[in-house]
């Protein structure tokens, strides 16, 4: 494989110095892009997109055209798991995605399987390696997960929620249950996480995006515990090079202390906690990644540039800040405060790398 | 008027010692309970239910007839100050709250006045008396109002809104229009909660529904210290007791220590905070009020004994403590797990007061 160019994104994981502040956006591949919108047009389908290794390859790429990114991230959707294992996953029009098989019974629950990666998510792979390939070492590739949690709540619940009332009802009436399904899917994650390192990627994040609406003794025995033994059960090394390992709580400012103990590299943070105040907390722990208000994108460039310095200037001076939004990006975003945001942050970041 | 017979809420919110930590739930009067439904659909409408003060007053009641609760709360709708300041709200069949007239011009914005409660709100002055003289002294009566953040989103919105685009946009391109709103409706706030204690309001809440969106840097210059005039400019005193106020930002745990500075007398918890830590942060300055998960209900007697003695557990020993949810009840409440709630918290918690 060819060298890497950029490794910042690499060094900053692992709070080793550069000389910027690395930039890239979640869920940076997406609506608000013309072009991303024209190739899902012709796929068909998100999941046609998502299981066609060159169309993944294409959108993959489509914002590092644009813009002047640190890391590009793997096209998928985090819920090719539960569909690997036997779920059925599908999308109906105007509305999020759904599981044709959601877990209701107890035989269904003592039946999962973890999937073998190469036989159910080959397809994954198979981007992961065309897109390190089209990217010819320019950036580094993330690949990534949903963490167990947030994946068991699609498996139980069969689609998004409000209420989480049945993976609730379970949780607290049956947790043998709801343990069995996580420690599963743990299983299921280490396999696929390690078979995206295999293919190619050099960092992997797992996205909680569910944990914040527990409890924090719910988090801490349902979700927290998951995802350290997902830590623990990666490949750290690949082609002599570290993998730097984030995991994202969204809504997990309260339990960051905790967080920063589970074994990753770095944590990603929402917009709800100053970030300067985080790096207190964590200390020489762990990285921080994040955390501008995606919100924030939707207004106008001064604003955008005025809160990205803030956010710099709360992170302050020296190593371990990858810059992030503190969700997705928004589908109504005007691509051109995205510009703004990605040239301000690498203008404004140097001085704080200065020597 | 008659004497109060149980004042043990009053007492918990001054941190002063009870024999049993009181409960009462958010939105008690509701949806998940039959007789309510009945009132409503004899109402017409939600808002007609707002505007009558009988009707008002029966489903006020209603909860208290089923269940040993500690405090009552006055049945009316967070947006009836907006309302008042004539806007138009209405509630679309099988939709949320919305308003004819947002604010969507600066002369909107510029001509906008706090309201007299008197004269636009005396439906709900009506209702608190008429409540009042119904309760006969059982229980304290709670009075509350939105917070001007959560209401200003509302006013710039026109509706709820997932990504608070309009209201975001204002805040962080013309920040003198967003404060110039917040600073018309904290006044109007304090003049509708005074107004309500003058009825007879014993207790009083500011909900800040929306405020745990922010990021904590806009949360500190746009939320809380409105939060902070308002309490300054209460009523403290009526018919020779105290009238303790409690602030609630959902998703406001982070800022918890900030909050516990702004002049309340208690602050409501979410549930994603442990409650004994939480009482840790705020030591000897507020009461807390909270913090079951209402999706608890939703699913087994059991569960949601377990967890009322988790939460009074954390809690420990001592005065201080308010026992709720940390959201409002869901529709889809079994009322029997309501019945269990209470009594357990009623029976358990005894212990944590003894001598």
């Amino acid at each position: 494989m060819t060298p890497l160019k950029n490794d910042t994104f690499l060094r900053a994981l692992q709070r080793q110095p550069v000389d910027h502040t690395p930039l890239w956006l979640m869920r940076q591949a997406g609506r608000y892009l013309p072009e991303y919108c024209a190739t899902r047009a012709r796929a068909g389908s998100f999941l046609s997109l998502c299981k066609t290794p060159s169309l993944a390859t294409e959108v993959t790429l489509q914002p590092l055209a644009r813009y002047d990114l640190d890391a590009a991230i793997l096209f998928s959707d985090i819920l090719t798991v539960p569909d690997a294992m036997g779920l059925g996953l599908y999308f109906a029009e105007g509305e999020g995605p759904k599981f044709e098989r959601p877990l209701r019974q107890e035989w269904e629950i003592r039946d999962l399987q973890a999937p073998d990666p190469h036989d159910h998510l080959g397809y994954v792979m198979d981007a992961v390696s065309e897109i390190r390939r089209a990217l010819d070492g320019s950036v580094p590739l993330i690949g990534f997960s949903g963490s167990p949690f947030t994946l068991s709540c699609y498996m139980v619940e069969g689609e998004g929620s409000d209420t989480y009332a049945r993976v609730k009802t379970l949780m607290y009436s049956r947790p043998d249950l709801m343990h069995h399904i996580l420690d599963v899917t743990t299983r299921a994650v280490i396999d696929y996480l390690n078979a995206q390192i295999e293919a190619g990627a050099q960092a992997v994040m797992v996205f909680d995006s569910w944990g914040g609406m527990l409890s924090q003794a719910a988090y801490l025995e349902f979700s927290l515990p998951y995802m350290a033994r997902i830590m623990a059960g990666l490949t750290r090394e690949r082609d002599g090079r570290t993998v730097p390992r984030i995991v994202f709580t969204k809504g997990g400012g309260l339990w960051l202390d905790r967080i920063a103990d589970c074994g990753a590299d770095a944590v990603g943070l929402d917009w709800t906690i100053e970030i300067g105040e985080a790096r207190q907390r964590v200390g020489d722990r762990v990285a921080l990644q994040g955390n501008m208000d995606p919100s924030i994108l939707l207004t106008t460039p001064e604003a955008v540039a005025t809160e990205a310095r803030r956010i710099l200037a709360s992170y302050g001076h020296g190593n371990g800040h990858v810059f992030n939004l503190g969700h997705g990006i928004s589908q109504f975003t005007p691509p051109e405060n995205v510009a703004v945001l990605v040239e301000t942050v690498r203008a404004e970041s140097r001085q704080y790398h200065a020597s």
